[in-house]
């Protein structure tokens, strides 16, 4: 037997699993995959499970995988994934949480084809709150998913058990779907991040709708670099078979500002909860650590609409998905009495209010796009309590509703949403924080939350879900995300040879303007570099073609800038530079700072090309600097 | 009394009426106005008008504008318009076509107000098929409004009275509102200009909705250029008024490529017309000398999307509407039976149709993205017959339903689109086409247009409504539109100095970027300009700047490049230029073309600054050719 069936896997990141493989042959890896698989239980010994794959099909998953060609490039091969069960995985049965439901799709959803495309292996289906309506993860026959933390207390739904499973190391990756807060409350009540992508920019092609208009499918990991692999891999349109698909812009924004603004709820009302609220100062202040300029804002557009969602009409859209399905009289003990009655709430809605509705969240809408003139982002609570199941079966509507106060909003209003841990209350319980932007700022999101958690976690990659103390400091490195994929032909190729570089003052309008950098490299042997006269706080050099031959090579990075956004950077040159272009050492020519002849034969201009570039340079005047020092 | 009483003016356009006033005083421009008023009559004499406004508001209305101190800048002053009576002007009854319906609104609608803004004066309310439902113009117990052109028929609507009062000349400029054609099928029967712009950029705030959720205000005239003057008066945000309302990008699509692609139907069919093919196939040629590329198209998801409107549970919004009216019992002779039955038709749907209606909608929408990823504009006919009262009597939803073929689906799909003129049938009916484009490319569109209609009534301001042979040829120009208005806070002041200029080889590459010509202007006077060796078949010159009191003003023109498209620009531009800056001659410093040195040193580089620009070099250049022919 091999050495791998001893490994614990709990825990594992994707780096974890790929490194596993990476170094294992074919059967180690299949045997690891089996260890996991057996170690597991379905429901109800393990409510977050209702079904897990059978080792044969795991076997045929993990033979067709590897036998790829490209498998040593594939991000997700041989990891193990779970599958909030209103998404289809062939070969499994979809049930929704309802056991009368179920059917057996005759093909993957697009999401997991997705996945599976990666490398992916679907481990099993998780437990969700019936017809993924809920924020409880106590609504469904196969069991109430409790809290990792603490079983008295709920999981948070309705991707109870998705978010069961990564929060205790079983998967690195769970997918939920998130309508009006499903994919991010039982992040927060697990200690785990729950990305809420821009609708439509993830398929819902083979996903059981919930509403339809509004649905999302959504990611559970434990650190931001598995989520946004995952972003990466699912976020693909599917105009064919989705009505709502829609593709994320060619350069989506990267990065907010240094120094952006967040918005915070002016009232928090406690709903009774005296922890929470803690937990939230803290997150605002460690936002302000990392320089956001903190604004408190009234919410109350924001939960107008929510609002909207749970007493309009939006629930017709739960009536239509379940119809057919309910007029063939299921038996009653598979149906979850207050999903039942959710669900058929929507009888009391006629067309005249469906329209009505909806100019009414347009007219709100109109007051949020207000909101969102001045503010780059709002961080809310992720969900105001930390119920027990006593309280939920005490008032499991209400109790429910409140949980959503949050939430519900977000699709409503079309934005992006990242629910991220925020630390634990004195009773051992957690709760988060979730920051929301416009539409298609995922990757910003992302990007954001990683400052807020470097911040606060340094030093860890996987600081979250049980793991808190075990696994604190072992990756004794602070991580990069890497952003969405850079797209070439919708950018330009720009070479900085001066206060742009990295590390340089005026580097941040490349981050203002969107930038991806490329790599170092150096100009053709064609050129000079001169010191410009100072004309103000910064230093700048300016580029000189000198023709064959006689020239220097001169360091310089390429980065690529959106065309969209190319003339807010044009805007930021000022003479006597420009943009031209240049010639690369290996004779490609490239867009590029270059500089008019007057400005390096004027008086005070010095020929610095024998440093062979700017930041030689910059480091010779600082050692200069420093002997004078001494 | 003065000689004005006498001037005829109908046909007149809005530069008649502007030229008019600013050659007579008050008193002689009072009189014309209400000479103009005292010649029409209401229903049922003049079937266009519901009503006309009494002499003292009139009165008021003119005194209020002259009193004004910035009236000689005034795009409409003293400019008489037609209002259709759906949209409010305060002191006017509001009757939407129905006289049981009539209200007096507290205030003018937003649109009204901006027109009155713009100098604007109100002349009375226009006659419409009731509540906006019908594209008929007889569905009105005011009178079934005739085409100017033959009284057995019918003038389509449902904006009948705004056509008809435009056609004749009576007034430059009506207001129409469009849901499904509304503001389209009237123009095209009546020979003038219908643009419906794109939703939301005119407010509907004041305007009795048809479908909300689909409403324009339109603009009908006999000229393009009319046209625009009112769309620039018109579309501007009023986020707080109207949940439907948004505004027009900072810098909105001025002009298609010069080669555009556009689609037509692949199949028409004639509903038993046998006139309407032959404009609509002579007007596809003109489009295709102007240079466009025409390509057959299956336009069956648009016709699809069409049939959603007709059939579909959009009618609820027309019956929200009408609702509250309704339920007070209205005598019956005040409505439409038509309309009525039409708005009843409303209760067959219930919440689930309206959603699934919309899933469809989106549905068919993926399909039409797709169409649009490779085509710039569709071209279609306006509306497939000219029917008359008889026709329309017999068969009043049937007619109605065919005529609104081409029309219907604009709005569901978000797109812009306007009506122009196809010339007449040999029957001496005219009839249209309609071009539609992405929403926001309004301007595009009337730009297209006027190529277009230049090409084919050359010459000719007005050659529309009733007054094709007797006014063509008056005004001996052809005349360019103004386009949106340039935003500099969204776009870069780039001076370019040689092939770019107006008229030279390089001038499309400035439209391709959507930028604006500003003015011609001069470097200071520290610069020299160099003819580049040719390296292409475009002769490039080089700007030098060679330092204080040395160098010549070298000449250049100044454009507005937004700053999205300003990366396309930089893009399409080769070594050894490149943008920098430039100070002009009045000492402000704008983006500029720049020149490497090594540019205008090497072998072959010739100093041109003695010519002041490159324009008159090329002049010496070809004049020195001419002399060697000779």
């Amino acid at each position: 037997m091999s050495k791998s069936s001893f490994e614990n896997t709990l825990g594992w990141t994707i780096d974890d699993w790929l490194s596993f493989h990476k170094k294992h042959d074919y059967e180690s890896s299949l045997s690891l995959l089996k260890q996991l698989l057996r170690s597991q239980k379905v429901a109800p010994i393990d409510c977050a499970w209702i079904s897990l794959v059978d080792e044969s099909y795991l076997e045929s998953q993990w033979l067709l995988q590897s036998a790829r060609d490209n498998r040593s490039q594939l991000p997700l091969l041989g990891v193990p994934i779970a599958v909030k069960d209103n998404i289809d995985v062939k070969n499994c049965l979809t049930t929704a949480g309802c056991p009368s439901f179920a059917y057996n799709p005759i093909s993957d959803s697009t999401v997991v084809r997705l996945l599976k495309n990666a490398g992916a292996i679907i481990l099993g289906k998780t437990n969700l709150d019936q017809f993924a309506t809920g924020l409880v993860g106590t609504r469904s026959p196969y069991g109430k998913t409790p809290c990792v933390f603490n079983q008295d207390y709920v999981s948070g739904g309705s991707s109870a058990g998705s978010a069961s499973v990564v929060a205790r190391g079983i998967v690195p990756l769970a997918l939920g779907t998130d309508t009006a807060g499903s994919g991010r409350v039982p992040a927060a009540l697990n200690n785990i991040i729950g990305l809420k992508p821009t609708r439509g920019i993830v398929s819902c092609n083979g996903v059981v709708p919930a509403c339809k208009s509004l649905d999302c499918v959504s990611i559970f990991s434990l650190n931001l670099k598995d989520a946004e692999t995952c972003l990466r891999t699912i976020a693909n349109p599917d105009y064919e078979n989705d009505e709502y698909s829609r593709s994320l812009p060619s350069n989506p924004k990267r990065k907010f500002d240094h120094k952006l603004n967040i918005a915070i709820p002016k009232n928090i009302p406690n709903f009774g909860d005296d922890k929470n609220s803690f937990l939230f100062e803290d997150a605002v202040n460690v936002l302000k650590e990392i320089d956001a300029n903190i604004v408190e804002l009234d919410f109350q557009p924001l939960l107008d609409l929510a609002e909207c969602l749970y007493n309009g009409p939006w629930v017709v859209e739960r009536y239509l998905a379940t119809k057919e399905f309910l007029e063939r009289n299921p038996p009653l003990d598979s149906l979850d009495p207050t999903v039942l009655s959710i669900i058929e709430s929507a009888k009391k809605f006629n067309a005249c209010d469906v329209f009505k509705s909806e100019y009414k969240r347009k007219q709100i809408l109109q007051k949020i796009k207000n909101i969102f003139k001045d503010i780059d982002v709002l961080c809310v609570p992720t969900c105001p309590l930390n119920p027990t199941f006593k309280e939920v079966e005490q008032e499991p509507i209400k109790v429910n509703s409140i949980q959503g106060t949050w939430t519900n909003f977000v699709n409503l209003a079309d934005l992006s949403a990242i629910a991220i841990p925020a630390g634990f209350r004195n009773d051992g319980l957690p709760n988060g924080i979730t920051l929301i932007s416009r539409k298609f700022n995922d990757y910003a999101l992302l990007e954001l939350a990683n400052r807020y958690l470097n911040y606060r976690t340094p030093f860890s990659v996987k600081a979250f879900g049980i793991f808190t103390d075990e696994l604190k400091n072992k990756d004794k490195k602070k991580y990069e995300l890497y952003g969405p994929e850079v797209t070439t032909h919708d950018s330009i190729t720009v070479a900085v040879v001066g206060a742009h570089l990295k590390g340089f003052a005026l580097n941040w309008q490349l981050d203002k303007v969107n930038a991806t950098f490329i790599k170092s490299s150096k100009t053709a042997k064609k050129y000079e570099l001169y010191a410009l006269p100072k004309a103000g706080p910064v230093l700048k050099p300016g580029l000189r073609r000198i023709g064959n031959a006689k020239g220097t090579k001169i360091e310089l990075e390429l980065y690529s800038i959106p065309l969209e956004t190319f003339g807010i950077f044009m805007s930021m040159i000022p003479e006597p530079l420009g943009i031209g272009s240049v010639e690369l050492e290996n004779g490609e020519w490239v867009k590029s700072f270059i500089c008019e002849e007057i400005g390096y034969i004027q008086e005070g201009s010095k020929n610095i090309s024998s440093y062979g570039g700017y930041k030689n340079y910059m480091t010779y005047l600082k050692e200069k600097e420093s002997v004078k020092i001494f």
